[in-house]
């Protein structure tokens, strides 16, 4: 059997029990399949993440200037740091370097980089280059949890779903690129603030990377709930709103808005109002009892055809 | 200008000193460009490193079992962080995978891989799955320091240089492999224990992945010293053995052997006769003042072509 069909998440939900398993020790906190791993540490735990940028996969060349495509390369990763609670501390990019490539191309990515990550606290302190056919650059963050850990884990019946800021930049500005019309990718939000903030306040949160139906039905399988989403209240880039439903769901399925999706019980609510977050967050929805997410649009239900993005299909 | 023109070494030469400048940090104590960085931390200092595997580059399908290419993964992590005397705790895998690529293919690398990091101590916590023209991991370590960490800048003239186990194994694998003839990539070993004794008896240390000479030229490079080397000391695999000085030229400049040079101050000789390292060192030349790596071969010099591996040129 081909990867292809039973795609990424197919794969990972076959052999994430098992790694897991194998993964299960006093100081492993927070094991694979969350946004990051947690590790326990004699002073604060270490929050430990990877994720890759390629050419031909995440982008094309000329969708972005060099060191956009650095800063984007640091803020997917913090994205994750930020769903569990998270600050970065240091960082590591490994790269594949076409032989072709210009010099100050390169350089400009990695300082776009280093730039972007010391400013969010994180020191670039190392990384490897190797030869590729198109440029790529996996990074990884070590980070440190200021409070509790938030995992996927936690959602209960009853609480509010809550996504940061507002989706869609992302999935519009590809289909523009796509379609050969001007425009670049845009610069992902940084969210670490607000992620450590709500890490003391949500039940469940992750990172919207692959389309927020999609994602948000990982922290459903986690949780063993369901969700109901309703698209009218999901926060849209003007480009969605403008096209009514089609574009919500556009919106909704698209990914790389690296907002930060969450559950709040009952009982926290008012300290959510209260909170400080830095960014706006909006209601779309509440978790119910089953297994699946129901996306509705005003009461009705609306049929999702690709939930999100998977690599391998 | 394209990086081609410049290499793998020629631009890491150029940015590295901007990137360790911007990297200095009170809780940074080993920044970019040694084989490992080192943070300060609550604990024992922690050691992080990154290495990527591709097919097309570092193997061909077909030249190692699945299982036996996710050890190799691995180890060539390992390898970086034995030569800075760490041992491993966490580790990551970030995969790039041709949605042809079988499941069983697939689950085979990521079992080997996380089996082989288990036995030496790392539990596999997490990791990413891209979509790639042809496979790829990119392995992240998290390691402890149990001493003091070694670097590759304190070498000094008069002390003797030292290679562990024997080299050329992998140069001789491929160049087969290559020729359309029966081999496979060997499993490299495992200097975690050699490692960690040698850190408080080397005054620098790195591992052999792109070739003893290239690599020992890093080392007198950080450390502002020369070396010159005896290829009738290195010890090599019976089949560099058996071409003469060819063949020994192939394995010191071939690379993947991973295993460590290391230099050791006179005062200190005595202490390393006696350590258990778990394996051979041999002698195989001495520092000098100077700034370049000589190789001679009993006593008369040896004109190196090609010092090793560069992934740009």
């Amino acid at each position: 059997m081909k990867v292809r069909q039973i795609g990424e998440h197919g794969w990972l939900r076959a052999v994430l029990p098992h790694l897991a398993a194998a993964a299960r020790r006093r100081d492993v906190l927070v094991g694979p399949g969350d946004d990051a791993a947690v590790l326990a540490s004699a002073g604060r735990p270490l929050v430990l993440t990877t994720d890759a940028l390629r050419e031909g996969v995440h982008f094309r060349s000329g969708w972005a200037p060099w060191p956009l495509l650095g800063r984007r390369a640091f803020r997917a990763n913090a994205s994750d740091l930020a769903a569990m609670g998270a600050v970065p501390r240091a960082a590591l990019l490994a790269l594949d370097v076409p032989p072709a490539m210009p010099v100050r191309a390169l350089t400009a990515f990695v300082r776009g980089f280093a730039a972007d990550a010391r400013r969010h606290g994180a020191a670039l302190v190392g990384g490897n280059v190797s030869r590729g056919a198109r440029f790529g650059a996996t990074v990884t963050l070590l980070g440190t949890l200021p409070g509790p850990a938030v995992t996927r884990d936690g959602a209960r019946p009853g609480d509010t779903i809550f996504v940061t800021g507002r989706l869609g930049a992302a999935a519009f500005a590809v289909r523009a690129l796509r379609a050969g019309r001007a425009g670049r990718l845009p610069l992902p939000p940084v969210r670490l603030r607000a992620g450590v903030r709500l890490a003391s306040l949500a039940s469940a949160m992750l990172d919207v990377s692959d389309g927020l139906v999609q994602d948000l039905g990982h922290l459903c399988r986690a949780s063993h709930v369901a969700a109901r989403l309703d698209l009218a209240l999901v926060p849209c880039v003007p480009e969605a709103v403008r096209l009514g439903r089609a574009g919500r769901l556009v919106a909704a399925t698209g990914g790389e808005d690296y907002e930060l999706v969450f559950t709040v019980p009952a009982a926290n609510l008012g300290r959510l109002a209260r909170a400080r977050l830095g960014c706006a967050v909006t209601p779309i929805g509440v978790i119910e009892r089953g297994r699946s997410v129901r996306v509705v649009d005003a009461g009705r239900a609306v049929r999702v055809g690709r939930v999100g993005f998977d690599h391998l299909r």
